[in-house]
């Protein structure tokens, strides 16, 4: 099925993302009348059948496609990862327990910013100074062995840089922001325990952040905290303590489903590792005429960001590119030059198109 | 046109609710190709010029049906009315200014735990020892004149009951949560300062929240609240601080042109009216078969709640409604019997065909 179809274009942006387009033709095929309700998805009440069977098949589904057990438990909370960052210190630093924090890009900055404002945060590992451009190594990490834990950001989608390794944290408990990889490759997710992705870039609408967390994690929050800022109000009601974003969750079940469809997390890691490879031959055999932002062993799968030799060019490509079909490659501007995001619904052709593109431009110009 | 077309129910589900089938059309049809962007609007970047006009319509659209002018915004922020309950204190409130609450049912109820768990919550009026039948008028109210502000929930979904004057406050502003009756009617909306409500009863579906107030009580918010819990955060990037929940903004905005086409809030009112005088006119001329819960005085133009003769009854009515397309008429656990919520999307022939319903069934039973 190409994804041109229907005047579709080949989508290259960070987030909002694109999605399968089996999927999206599903959702719109039972739009009216979902699942012989008389109604839509976005009419069902969330207390219905229909809809807690939808809820509950996408918490399984990630679960196995993450091969995690009943030790861990899946949560749907609203307001981005960016809530998040608020959440995580609120529930588990102290002053005396701080939230440590390995700086790798912007969403790792602002997740750490969020700490320092409730007075519980510190820095790890930081590669701000070089520039952002590789992920701090486990040598260059100091963790305060009293810390409450140890948050990454998997995935620096605007630096377009990625961890490759597992941070070993001696026992303090391993947080990670995977908002732009999840689901997108075989991990050992059991040395993670707590994990969090807005859903936009690989898993569906924005407008749900789901969290994967070990249940004695989240199972008792602090008393003093809102009811919606505790995770234990979430865990104890199912992520159903209120009215959940049900077309969000809808849609995240329905691309679990596909990543299962097609062979999981290994056939997806294959894919990925297929179109980052096509990207970064394009620059790498470019002659320098196209340079990657990311060290090459911090390169992410999912966003490949590089430079022209100025800005005009720059601009000319983004321009031409879209004239090709191939939509949202410019870069964010605290790097500057294109970024093409390349997550799981991405398929092969687009990212051919895009280094067939790439080779064309370098020689025209 | 009619609701029941492409074999959909008449759905009286409390929230999420009904949607005009019109709106949902639409949504199906441009799904996969928003605006000739060649992505859905779910695909597509929310700093994108087709987004972008979808966001600015939808809250211009918004502030004209209110009435209101350039000294309101309009905010899209995500959690649920639920969050709302404990930002309002957390922005507004403090141990020397508390929040003044009327309690009304149980969201208001819920509203005023969250100021209590944060030490800033004091009652002006409840209704709670006559079992929520009425809700608390003008003379029954005892607000403090140091209150940081006054908080109603305007229709109260689970008992049936709504407000049918806006309290006179002698100057402490005046906070409503408005999530099962906005946009239904024409009210000075003026006369609040800070309106919200969860869309996914009469606006669009579950997964944002409508904040509608005076600019001149968000541009600020302390500094030592988390980014995303402080109302600045919104005001000052126009909801676009992160990714915000598109596609539920997107269908808010398609919601509120239909009740634009539909001629506005009077014609809104008119119909609600209409409707509701069916179900309440079943009710009073069933020689006490049926007994609603509101007083007359309080009556919600929204949810329309009555017991029947005895629970066996109120089981077999439930089903048989069912078998007539009369879907979701069972009312909340805590109120017992039947609720019908005809919010604006319920055609009056849907109201129609429940009054009908209901003689029939009084006749046979």
């Amino acid at each position: 099925m190409s994804n041109l179809e229907t005047n579709r274009v080949y989508n290259f942006n960070p987030g909002p993302a694109n999605l399968p387009l089996e999927v999206l033709k599903e959702a719109q095929a039972e739009f009216l009348n979902f699942n012989n309700s008389g109604m839509s998805i976005i009419e069902i009440s969330h207390r219905s059948k229909p809809y807690e069977e939808v809820h509950a098949q996408a918490k399984a589904d990630i679960l196995e496609l993450m091969n995690l057990g009943n030790d861990y438990e899946v949560l749907f909370i609203q307001g981005g990862a960016s809530l998040q960052f608020a959440m995580i210190p609120m529930n588990f630093a102290s002053p005396e327990h701080k939230g440590n924090y390995i700086l790798s890009g912007t969403f790792s900055s602002n997740a750490y910013k969020e700490a320092v404002t409730l007075g519980v945060g510190e820095v790890a590992a930081s590669s701000k100074e070089t520039g952002f451009h590789h992920v701090p190594q486990q040598n260059e990490l100091k963790i305060n062995p009293n810390a409450a834990y140890l948050h990454i950001c998997n995935n620096n989608t605007i630096y377009g840089t990625e961890f490759h390794y597992i941070p070993d944290t001696n026992g303090v408990p391993l947080f990670a922001d995977m908002s732009s990889d999840m689901l997108s490759r075989p991990w050992d997710f059991s040395k993670f325990d707590f994990i969090y992705a807005g859903v936009q870039k690989n898993l569906g609408p924005a407008g749900v952040v789901l969290v994967v967390a070990k249940k004695s994690l989240i199972e008792k929050s602090r008393e003093t905290l809102p009811t919606m800022l505790r995770y234990d109000t979430f865990f104890k009601k199912d992520s159903l303590y209120n009215t959940p974003p049900e077309f969000c969750i809808y849609m995240v079940g329905k691309v679990a489903k596909w990543v299962k469809s097609q062979g999981g997390l290994t056939a997806m890691a294959e894919r990925n590792a297929k179109k980052a490879k096509l990207l970064y031959d394009a620059i790498d055999n470019s002659d320098g005429f196209y340079r990657g932002h990311a060290d090459k062993d911090s390169r992410s799968f999912m966003n490949v960001t590089f430079r022209l030799p100025n800005e005009e060019l720059e601009k000319k490509f983004v321009v031409e590119a879209l004239e090709h079909n191939l939509s949202g490659v410019k870069g964010h501007r605290s790097v500057g030059g294109m970024r093409a995001s390349i997550y799981n619904a991405m398929p092969i052709e687009g990212a051919e198109a895009l280094a067939n593109f790439m080779d064309q431009f370098k020689k025209a110009n």
